[in-house]
């Protein structure tokens, strides 16, 4: 199968971060064919999330400028370069940060979600050859992002970098699943491991951490406590499953500490926590509140650049253990179809986390959405 | 059973510890007998670990004096207190500072092997009534340490604190399975559970690294890199089943890092590191050089107060794993019975770790010769 585009350059809308901290530029840019195992994509939906907001920012050390943002994405193939055989023209997929080839020492451990095969040029904004697929009017070449670059209404990415789904799957809704739902998902239910009766902590009641909050809830958790300093996130955090809500500002007794509050609420410390905020301060709480002996703390948040983790070594002496994961630890090219059945089945809550939509020229609009704590997912949508 | 001393004081030789880092005081002391749940033991052998000179340093801000120091140590039970069953006059008995009830939250879990039961008054240098058993010749009380007190003739724990063992096995040597070598070799085949192959790195080679040496070499890991500061561990090391001694200062190239080397020998680092060193920048570098995706740091040696461990979240979040134990995860009363057997058998290290015996009135030159580097471990004898 081919299409007229097939071998060309595309000429079409995206959202180019010419600079950090600065609006999103929306204009035509040039998306050329794919190399060998590469794949371009035609962008359906994106969803913004907050490592788009951070690396837009300017605070990422790695960012790089300038580039085309955007990695929670559903789409479909519009074209395949040479040796690619997982995906066909046509193919509705969803685009993956976290790559999987199959093939590297990572990947055939059987112990990680990790991948090293495009990693290296990955984090370099280019294709696995060293070189970039995006062009601006001026010919400017424009750098990747996240192996994604969902900001473009074309994208070209690794073949390792995308799965083909269930074409019955509602693209405007699964593109979600390219990100913080499934690793929200997936820190309780594969990292953490949440057991029937289990008390957890989440720490941030946005998408990822509402979404701890529907594995927890999935694997029948018992006490199953959000903390956030909007207390707006409390009926979010109800309709999710959970049992308790703190606001630290307000919920605390004078001289008590969070950490305090939820070991007195768990005899003695929770059996998981989840770290969703990034904040360091806030995954020391985390992990210091987790039962002596057995309590894991599960950081998912992005740290800013140059913060720190500190703790007294006393917690991991007395057997707290401290650990984090990307993307939920799912491997993407294997798991992605069990998680769509898993929301066609209702299972798993997707909808539910759409509280805006627009279209894609409101990018810049929706970044403030992002911003407002009303927001969980705007989805934007090209046509 | 009863002998002629039950159910009175015992005047007997003691090191007691009236002030912090100053040399202990050898005379004579009294010892009541034990209450309810009580046990007094004549202490047979007793070796000096670092915890013991930490708290006799001053710097262990829980240390309270004056004291009964000491913990590692093995002797015969003189007489017994009401309502204890597990052990009977004229056992032989190794003295456990990790207590285990088996009815406490902690036992029940089957997670872990701590024990919350006299974990309280333990802490606080009192029996679980709340009284102190040692009296000097002027009537002051001293206080007990970590539930056991090896540094006197005779001394009174809770039934829960020790545990009989095949009378066969010679006290003079696995005394020292109260503590260091038991706590390594745990950790080793317990909380990291080391598999045939796996690269391991152990920084400090004391009692303590050396018996995770042994750990790991008996689960046939691939290389076991033992990390000390002090060049003359090479021998012991190698004695003990390493496969590479690195000395960070004369081993790395002009600009590497000790966690570089290990990245670099090891293909992406090691499955698992240990920090028995208890210095907070060692645990930090034996936390970064874990593999990403699944390596897993246990931390062994206790910092001194106020130390707070570091590293960048990121870690985490690529699935490394920060967690620690105490006592290398055994369970004192339930599984002591089979370590015993493992040293019998030959599949367990002790006697090779005694380098140097003395009486027990030279404890003080027993103490340092722990610092001098060349000392693995001391055992005093009472005769």
């Amino acid at each position: 199968m081919s299409s007229s585009t097939t071998g060309k350059p595309i000429e079409c809308t995206a959202a180019v971060a010419y600079e950090p901290n600065k609006p999103l530029t929306i204009e035509k840019i040039f998306v050329d064919p794919p190399k060998s195992h590469e794949v371009r994509v035609k962008v359906k939906y994106v969803a913004l999330c907050h490592t788009d907001a951070y690396t837009l920012s300017g605070a990422d050390p790695e960012g790089l400028f300038p580039c085309v943002l955007g990695h929670e994405c559903a789409g479909i193939v519009e074209s395949i370069g040479p040796n690619v055989t997982n995906v066909k023209v046509g193919d509705h997929v969803i685009l993956l940060y976290t790559a999987e080839c199959g093939e590297c020492k990572l990947c055939k451990s059987g112990k990680t979600n990790l991948c090293n095969s495009v990693r290296a040029t990955q984090g370099k904004g280019v294709m696995p050859d060293g070189t970039s697929r995006f062009h601006d009017k001026n010919g400017k070449t424009l750098y990747h992002f996240m192996g994604c670059s969902g900001f473009s209404e074309y994208t070209v990415v690794a073949d390792v970098s995308l799965v083909a789904i269930d074409p019955q799957a509602p693209l405007d809704k699964v593109c979600l699943l390219g990100c913080g739902i499934t690793t929200g998902f997936g820190a309780a239910i594969k990292t953490a491991n949440v057991q029937k009766g289990d008390n957890v902590v989440i720490f941030g009641a946005g998408a990822v951490g509402l979404s701890v909050v529907q594995g927890a809830k999935l694997r029948k958790a018992g006490k199953i406590i959000v903390v956030d300093v909007n207390a707006n996130k409390k009926n979010w955090a109800t309709q999710f499953g959970s049992t308790d809500f703190i606001n630290p500002n307000t919920d605390l007794k004078k001289g008590q500490t969070i950490v305090d509050k939820i070991v007195e609420m768990t005899d003695g410390g929770v059996d998981y926590s989840f770290d969703c905020t990034g904040n360091v301060k806030v995954m020391r709480d985390a992990f210091e509140c987790c039962h002596k002996g057995w309590g894991k703390c599960v950081l998912i948040g992005v740290a800013a650049s140059g913060q720190e983790f500190s703790t007294r070594p006393f917690h991991f002496i007395i057997g707290k253990v401290c650990t984090g994961c990307a993307f939920g630890g799912f491997h993407g090219r294997s798991e992605m179809g069990g998680l769509i059945k898993d929301y066609q089945e209702g299972k798993l809550k997707v909808d539910e986390f759409i509280t805006h939509r627009r279209s894609f020229d409101e990018i810049n609009t929706a970044f403030e959405d992002l911003h407002t704590g009303e927001c969980l997912r705007t989805v934007l949508n090209y046509d």
